[in-house]
C-alpha cells in the first residue's frame, strides 16, 4: 500500500511503539536528520530556541507536533512554513459521517476507515497514518461517527466503548482527540421513559454515560449533536429549547473537560412548496439568535458556512455574525456533496478565504470540516481532493492564510516530481477549478438545481415541488426568491454593511444575485449583459474552460505518479461529461422558460 | 388468516389431497350442494348435459374447473355467469416480477408469495388459494419470477429446480401451468463462452436444460424472455436478431410442448435527451415488424398494450396491428406502477375494453397480465385492486366482456354484505375511478410526468433530461411531441383508419391529443376551450371528483368488512393528498411556463 497524500513524502511507517506526541515528534524527526532539530522534554507550552546550528523545541501535545511538521514542510519546500504560534481556532475538528455498517453518508472515497458490519473494523496502520495526516495540518479532534446516529451507532457509547477507546489510543500520539456523535434519544434505549433534558433521570443517565466514557477515554473531546433536524430526535419533542438540550449534555461533560458541539441545522424539512412565506435559509438565525447568551461555556454552536447546506454558492450564514455571546464553530463540508463528488475538481481554499473574510472581526473558537476521507487507497478518492483537507487545516490554524500559497504548498509537497513550471501550472489549474465548477452548475447563486438525493448532475426542477424548502420558482418571466425587505426579509438578518451589499440588485455581487433577488430574465447587469445572457454565457464558458482544463491537466499527468495520473484522467473525462450535461440542461431549461435566444447563436437544445 | 377477495365466499380451505383439476372441481362442488351439479369422469373436451334437475359436467383440465366456478358464480349472483365455451385467448398468463430475495419489482402488495432470502419460500395454503383464485377466472399459466432475472433467479432452472417443481405440483390441480423467466445469458454461467443462439454448444445447453426441466415439471409452460432490453443480455450481443434468439429457445422447448414468450420491449434506454430524431414509442414496431413471419410457431411475441410502458393513457401499440404472421400476446400491467400503486383506486375494466376494441379483428392467441399480487393478507394491497385481476381473467376469456357488468359482478361477489343500492354505488365509483385518476395526473395523453424511479406522484420535468426517451419538451409556447408525418412519423406505423383518427389534432381524441401532437397552449379544442384551460380544468375537476369519491366511499365502508374498510379509508386519504399534489404541481408547472391565468380564477400557486 502506497498511501498518497502530501504525507507520501514521509518514511513509510511510524513505529508501533509511539504512545505520545513527544514520541511521535521524535520518530518523525528521525526521518529528517538534515533538519538539525532537537527536542527537549519539558512539560508546558511550546518554545523553541537556537542552540548553535540546531534548533531545540520543547512543549507538549499537538503544539509540539505541529512545530515539528512545520519544520519538515519548511525543509521540503525550502521556504518558511507555518509561522503561526497561536492557532486562529483552538478546536479544529474533522466530522466523519461514517455509519457502523461501513457506509459513509456523502462519502466519495470508499467505505468507512473505522467501521464495517456493525462494529469497529480498521487497519491500525491506516489509523496511525490518519493521525499523522491530521496532526501535520493541526487538526486536533475527530468525530468518527455520523451526526445522523444510525445503524446502532449508539453502541459506541455502550458495549462498543472499549473498542472505541482502543481507537482513541491510536490517535492520541498525534494529539487528535476523539469525539462521538450522540443520539439525543439515547436514554430511551436504556429503559428511561423520556429524553427530556429537564428530567433528573435523564440528567443522571448522561452523567453516568460520561463517567463511563471518560473512564475509558480520559481525553475524550465531547459530543457532536444534530437534534430536531431532518427527523432526528431533540429537545423540541419535550417542549424544551436547544439551549436546554445542549446545556444538559454540557453539564454532564463539564466535570471531565468535554464540550458539546451542537449543530445549528434546524429547519422545516416538511415544508409545503406552495408556502411562499417560509424561507428556509432564515431558519437557523430564527431558531438560535434568541438563545444567544443562554448556552453554557462548554457548548459550541456549530454553524454551516452558509444558511442553506453547502451549496456551490451561498452568502455567509448570518447566524455566524449574530451570536456574540455564544461559542461558535464554523462548519465547512470537505466532502464534495454538492461540488462534484470528488470526481470533478473543486479546490476549496478560495472558499475558505472568502468565508473568513466575511467573518473578519468575529471571534470564533472552533472550526469543523465534514470529512472527505475514506478507505480508498489515496483516502480522498480524487488525489487532488486531498488539497481541501490540507488547506482546511492550514486555514484553521491561520485565518489569514492565502489560498494560492496554500495550494502551491500542497502541490509541491504532494508532487515533488513536478518541475517549477509544472507546479505553477497545477496550482493555477486548482485555483481556477472552483470558479469553473460554479460556472457550469449553479447560475448566479441559484441553489439546488441538482439531482435530488444524489446531488450530482443537473435537475433544474428536481427539488422544486419537494418538501425541503429549496425553491427557485423560475417561470417564463423571472427567477429566484426575493429575499430583500420587500420579500422574505432574509437579508435583514445581516449587519448593516452586508445588508447594503446584498439588498440592492445593482450592488449585489453577481455570483449571489439570484440568491437574494427575484429578477426578470431581461434584467441588465452591471456589465451590460442581460441576466439570461449571463446564464448562457457562464454555462458555455464553464464547459469550454473544463475542456481547457482537461488539456492542461493532460500535460501534467506524465509527471505524476501513475496511479494518480490514471485516476485524474478517468475522472476528468467524467467531469467533462458532467459539465456538458449541466451546460445543456440549464441552458435548455431557461431557454424553454424565457424564450430568449443566445446573443452569440450558440447551440441551445430544444 | 381470512383472505379477502371474491373467493372469500368459498369454504376456507381445499383438502391437501387434491392432485388434479377433477379432484379440485369435486372439492369445490362439495361446498355448494345446492348447485345440483355432478361430475362425470371422462377424458376429453368439456361437455355438459342436463340430467333431470342436476347438471352433469365432464371434461378435463382447467376447462372443467372453469365451468364449475362459473356455475358457482352464477349461483352466488343469481344470474348467468361466464357463458363462453371457447376462451378468446388460449394462453392466459400472469407474469410475476418476483425476485428470489423476496422483493417484487413494482409490487405494491407486500413481498413475494414465492420467494424469500434467495430461495423458494411459501405458504402451501396460500399457493393453493392462489391457484383457486387464478382458475376461477380462467388464468392457466403463471410465470413466477421477474423478467429481469436478478438475484440468482437463474438457479430456478439449476439447483432449485426440484423446489420449483414442487411449486408447480401445488398449482397443477388448478390447471395453472408454471412458466419461468429465462436469462438469455444462462449458458455463460455454465462454462460456455457464449450465449450466441447460433452456437451448437449453446443450442445443446438449452436442449439439455429443457430436458431437465420437463423431467421435473412435465407440463412446464415455457420461458418468458426480456432480451436486449434495459441492460438485459440478448441476441444483439452476438449480432443476431430477435427471431434468431427466440427460435433457438423455441426449438429447445418444442419437443416438450413448451413455448417461448418473447417480450417486444426493446428501445434505447441510453437516449440523449438532446436527440429529437429518436422517438421511443416507435422502437417496438421498428424492431419487430421486419421479423414478421420469421418466428417459429411456438414463439409468442408479447407486446404491451401501448407503445411506451403502461402509462395512464397510451394509444394502442401499432406493433399489435402489424404482425399478422406472428403469434402475439397482449400484455397488460395489473400492478399499478403508473396508476396509483394500489393506493389510489384505478379500475382497469374500461382499459381492457378500449384496448380490445382497438384490436377488433386481430387474432391474438395469448394474453399476459403483470401480477398485482403479493404476500399482503388480501393479496392485492388495496382490496379493490382485486377487481383488476378478476376482470383481467374475464376479459381474457371473453374479448367482448362488458366492463360495467364485470365490475358489478366483482362487487357483488366480493361484498355480498352490500345491498343492491350499495353495490350499484360501489360499481359506479369503481367505473369512474380510472377517469378521475387520469384527470388529476397526466394531461391529455402526456406521459411520464411522474417521480422518476418511484412512479408515484408528480414530477413534470422528472424524466425530461434523462436517458429513457420519455420527453414532453414543454416550453413557454407549446407542449408535446409532434408524432405526425411532419414530426417523428410515429403515426404512420398505424393502419389507415387509425392514422386518420390520430394524425389530425382536430380529429384526435382529446385524451390522446398530446401523445400525438405538439400544440400551443392557445390551441382551441373542439369544445371551444384552449388547451391550457383544459389542462387546468381537468386537474381541478380531478381533485374535486376525488373528494366526492371519498365521500361516497365513506358511506359504503360501514357495509364492508372492518379490515377492508380500514384499508380503503386510509388509502383514500392518501389518494386525496396525491390528487391535490398532482393538481397543484401540474397546474403550477404549466402556469409558470405559459403565463396563462385560469379562466375561472381558481388558485394556481406561484
Amino acid at each position: 500500500m502506497t498511501d498518497r497524500l502530501w504525507l507520501s513524502l514521509f518514511p513509510d511507517r511510524l513505529p508501533e511503539s509511539i504512545h505520545s506526541p513527544v514520541e511521535t515528534a521524535r520518530a518523525e524527526l528521525e526521518g529528517f536528520p538534515d533538519l538539525h532539530v532537537a527536542l527537549r522534554e519539558t512539560d508546558g507550552p511550546l518554545t523553541w530556541e537556537k542552540d548553535g546550528d540546531a534548533e531545540c523545541l520543547s512543549g507538549q501535545g499537538q503544539d509540539l507536533l505541529r512545530a515539528v511538521y512545520g519544520r519538515i514542510f519548511s525543509h521540503l519546500l525550502s521556504e518558511p512554513f507555518e509561522p503561526v504560534s497561536t492557532p486562529s481556532f483552538s478546536l479544529r475538528m474533522i466530522n466523519c459521517w461514517d455509519n457502523l455498517d461501513g457506509s459513509v453518508e456523502r462519502g466519495y472515497s470508499g467505505r468507512s476507515l473505522f467501521f464495517e458490519g456493525g462494529k469497529l473494523s480498521y487497519d491500525r496502520d491506516r489509523i496511525r497514518f490518519l493521525g499523522r495526516l491530521l496532526a501535520s495540518v493541526g487538526i486536533n479532534c475527530i468525530c468518527i461517527n455520523n451526526v445522523n446516529v444510525l445503524h446502532e451507532a449508539q453502541r459506541l457509547m455502550e458495549d462498543l466503548l472499549p473498542e472505541t477507546a482502543a481507537l482513541a489510543d491510536l490517535l492520541r500520539p498525534f494529539g487528535v482527540r476523539l469525539m462521538l456523535s450522540a443520539d439525543f434519544a439515547l436514554p430511551l434505549r436504556h429503559g428511561i421513559a423520556t429524553a427530556d433534558p429537564f428530567s433528573p433521570e435523564v440528567q443522571a443517565f448522561w452523567a453516568n454515560t460520561c463517567r463511563e466514557i471518560y473512564r475509558c477515554i480520559p481525553d475524550f473531546a465531547g459530543f457532536l449533536v444534530k437534534a430536531d433536524s431532518e427527523h432526528r430526535p431533540g429537545p423540541f419533542t419535550y417542549g424544551r429549547n436547544h439551549a436546554d438540550g445542549a446545556n444538559m449534555l454540557a453539564r454532564a461533560l463539564k466535570p471531565f473537560g468535554g464540550v458539546v458541539i451542537w449543530r445549528a441545522f434546524v429547519y422545516n424539512c416538511q415544508q409545503d412548496w406552495r408556502d411562499t412565506s417560509t424561507d428556509r435559509p432564515m431558519a437557523p438565525y430564527l431558531t438560535y439568535t434568541p438563545l444567544d447568551g443562554q448556552f453554557d461555556d462548554n457548548v459550541i454552536l456549530q454553524v454551516k458556512n452558509g444558511p442553506y447546506d453547502f451549496q456551490v454558492r451561498e452568502p455567509i450564514s448570518p447566524t455566524l455574525l449574530a451570536m456574540h455571546r455564544t461559542n461558535l464553530a464554523l462548519e465547512f463540508q470537505l466532502a464534495q456533496e454538492y461540488t462534484g463528488h470528488q470526481i470533478d475538481i473543486y479546490a476549496m481554499p478560495g472558499l475558505f478565504r472568502e468565508v473568513l473574510d466575511d467573518l473578519r472581526g468575529t471571534a470564533i473558537p472552533a472550526i469543523a470540516g465534514v470529512s472527505n476521507l475514506g478507505r480508498d487507497k489515496n483516502y480522498t478518492g480524487h488525489p487532488f481532493a486531498a488539497l481541501n483537507l490540507f488547506a482546511y487545516g492550514l486555514f484553521a490554524l491561520n485565518r489569514e492564510a492565502d489560498p494560492e500559497e496554500v495550494t502551491e504548498q500542497f502541490v509541491r509537497l504532494a508532487y515533488p516530481s513536478l518541475n517549477t513550471e509544472g507546479a505553477a501550472s497545477l496550482t493555477r489549474l486548482l485555483m481556477r477549478s472552483r470558479g469553473i465548477y460554479e460556472k457550469y452548475t449553479s447560475p448566479l447563486g441559484l441553489c439546488w438545481m441538482v439531482v435530488p438525493g444524489l446531488h450530482y448532475g443537473p435537475s433544474p426542477d428536481g427539488y422544486e415541488y419537494q418538501s425541503w424548502g429549496t425553491y427557485h420558482r423560475a417561470d417564463r418571466n423571472a427567477v429566484g426568491i426575493d429575499r430583500t425587505g420587500q420579500g422574505t426579509g432574509y437579508v435583514l438578518q445581516y449587519p448593516a454593511d452586508l445588508q447594503a451589499r446584498y439588498a440592492d440588485p445593482h450592488a449585489c455581487p453577481d455570483n449571489m444575485l439570484l440568491f437574494f433577488h427575484r429578477l426578470p430574465y431581461s434584467f441588465v447587469m452591471r456589465d451590460g449583459r442581460t441576466l439570461i445572457q449571463r446564464i448562457y454565457d457562464d454555462h458555455f464558458e464553464g464547459y469550454e474552460e473544463t475542456e481547457a482544463m482537461q488539456k492542461e491537466l493532460e500535460k501534467l499527468l506524465e509527471s505524476l505518479p501513475d496511479e494518480d495520473a490514471r485516476i485524474c484522467r478517468e475522472r476528468m473525462q467524467l467531469q467533462l461529461s458532467n459539465a456538458r450535461e449541466w451546460r445543456d440542461v440549464i441552458n435548455t431549461f431557461f431557454h424553454r422558460l424565457s424564450g430568449a435566444e443566445d446573443a452569440r447563436g450558440r447551440k441551445i437544445y430544444a
